[in-house]
């Protein structure tokens, strides 16, 4: 039996609504002021009936399998791949517009990958169809470099990340908690939601490893999408993708490799003059030693950016004077929320399917 | 009142003999048969008297400020680097051969600065003298690439770090243990050892920022010795050195530019004729994403190398084919075992001052 709000119109579907990417989701519609009858959160079949708080009031879960999409404007996919290559031709045929967090689109030629600060003027207003958010690494990486992208282009990426355990859903949190709890009471706790023990210690990421080239899953994203996003099919990029054991917020290590020759006072302006609009805070305080971290950036919708440097080891001998062409960065991003959540509800308010004429994501500060 | 032990010629001092590093000393010498006859052990003021245990006996605890060395063949500084200037001087002038752990005198020109797999041929055996034990991460970095080196030599090295927090001594684990059970008692701790929380968190590395470079102290040490022992003034050094959860071992992903094109087939086969030699154990399992881990480090003597892999990034355009210059590997060594004491002691093998026709720490597999 359906109720008259969920047949409404003009409705938006959040799948995967328990998970920690939909909690997301979901909190970010809330504090954009969308009314209760106007979302329909859907998760498993054995979370349908159950209830999700939103804006003092409730919200009733659905089963995604066997959700209605008639009357949605909006469905944001937030479960796994799968999920996504269900139900996003059925949420098409029903004339919405379909972002998806998931793996399953992002290289599909006709399918847009979109990070509204970078690519953003790739979407038409109203466009529809389906449009695909990019892994949570490539997102952060993309802007923490986007202000010296506009000013001096980019030739070369280097990167190794330091990635929480969230990244691999509530299972990966609930693991680490409950090893730690093992490991401080002198126990010797067993690996479940990752093939390594992950309290006190760190791991290569935990995706497939092509057997040839030796990159795995995680580091393959960043490489196609960065060079999807960007347009660069060629783009150099070098990642090295390891899981820290961190609850929330995904730090990367960065070196970039500009187009053209800046130096810092010319790097620091980038940042002042697009900072803002990327979506990024400078937290770069070399007197007190106070930079980006994954707690300062948990929670939050900015990526942080500090420890901005020239590379010390850039071989001058064709340019003397103090301009550089790589700069090292340390840069930290909530990935449930700017890498996943903030930027699919970004896309949208790109194409006018939610309000904010000052997106929201744009107006925090650290 | 001085036992005849203490007064008895060839003896071997170990300064900071409670310290984290001090401790895996004591232990190295108890693993070469040493007799505890031969060994006096050395600590603060307040832990003199106190005893540790050796051999199935125990090494009474003298003050580092009193010590004695009359009589002393070898000297292991493993205090800090104000307690390094303090007594090597007197340790010198009474006949001893000084291993410094500290930071102390390892740019001193003067003053050989060793990882005996990497430059150790530049030691005279029974020389005598002071000689320098570089920093953790250093001493891992070059040992990690040192198979890669003989063979192609190295042009530039690229290093993202993830070091353990014992790296800051016993103090370091204290802190990451009392924190993380506050943090899963749900209490918010405060931080005492470092500046920044560490308990599910991570930051860039706690020692003070150069104001103009941005450098901080660590990565400067790993870009000033690595030259130095290199003996490569001008090498291209790009280090990123953060902290993270983990109590041993340090983890980095490094980026080697060899000086040589090599394939596949002929970097492995360097890490085949040389590993071994270099104390190096390769853990590259790409079918099960089996590699390197702090956990598997700790307490072992091999710098643990995989994920070994030509860098993607790499362009091509010049050279087609299968060879590279540029390869990526990760790499965890236990900070305080080669990293530290067993570095150290290694080099007193190497000089004739230990025992140890096969010096400890090469014939160990993981």
């Amino acid at each position: 039996m359906r109720t008259e709000a969920t047949t409404a119109t003009d409705r938006i579907v959040v799948i995967g609504a328990t998970g920690v990417v939909g909690r997301e989701a979901i909190g970010l519609l809330e504090r954009l002021g969308i009314p209760a009858l106007r979302v329909l959160a859907a998760a498993s079949e054995r979370s349908a009936g159950q209830r999700v708080p939103y804006s003092g009031s409730w919200l009733g879960l659905e089963s995604g399998a066997r959700v209605d999409f008639t009357g949605a404007s909006l469905v944001l996919l937030c479960a796994d791949a799968d999920t996504s290559r269900r139900l996003a031709p059925r949420a098409l045929a029903a004339g919405a517009t379909v972002i998806d967090n998931s793996s399953a689109f992002r290289m599909d030629p006709d399918v847009p990958l979109v990070v509204p600060e970078v690519n953003g003027q790739s979407l038409i207003a109203g466009a529809g169809g389906m449009i695909a958010n990019p892994n949570c690494s490539t997102v952060i990486l993309l802007v923490a470099i986007e202000a010296l992208r506009r000013e001096f282009g980019v030739d070369a990426i280097d990167v190794a990340t330091y990635q929480a355990v969230s990244g691999a859903g509530a299972a990966g949190i609930d693991e680490l908690l409950d090893q730690t709890r093992a490991v401080v009471r002198g126990e010797q706790p067993r690996p479940r939601a990752f093939h390594e023990s992950c309290a006190f210690n760190l791991f290569s990421h935990d995706s497939p490893v092509e057997p040839v080239s030796g990159i795995n899953g995680e580091e393959r994203k960043i490489i196609e999408e960065s060079r999807r996003i960007l347009g660069r099919p060629d783009l150099s990029v070098t990642p090295t993708c390891v899981r820290v054991p961190v609850l929330r917020a995904h730090t990367q290590a960065i070196t970039v490799t500009l187009g053209d020759w800046a130096d810092e006072a010319q790097v620091r302006a980038a940042y002042e003059r697009h900072g803002r609009e990327c979506g990024v805070v400078v937290l770069d305080d070399r007197a007190s030693n106070r930079f980006p971290t994954p707690l300062r950036a948990s929670g939050g919708d900015a990526v942080l950016v500090g420890r901005i440097r020239p590379d010390p080891g850039e071989h001058r001998k064709d340019r003397p004077g103090v301009e550089r062409r790589r700069w090292c960065l340390l840069a930290c991003g909530d990935q449930l929320r700017k890498g996943a959540a903030l930027n699919a509800i970004q896309i949208a308010q790109q194409i006018g399917l939610l309000p904010g004429k000052e997106p929201i994501g744009r107006d925090r500060t650290a």
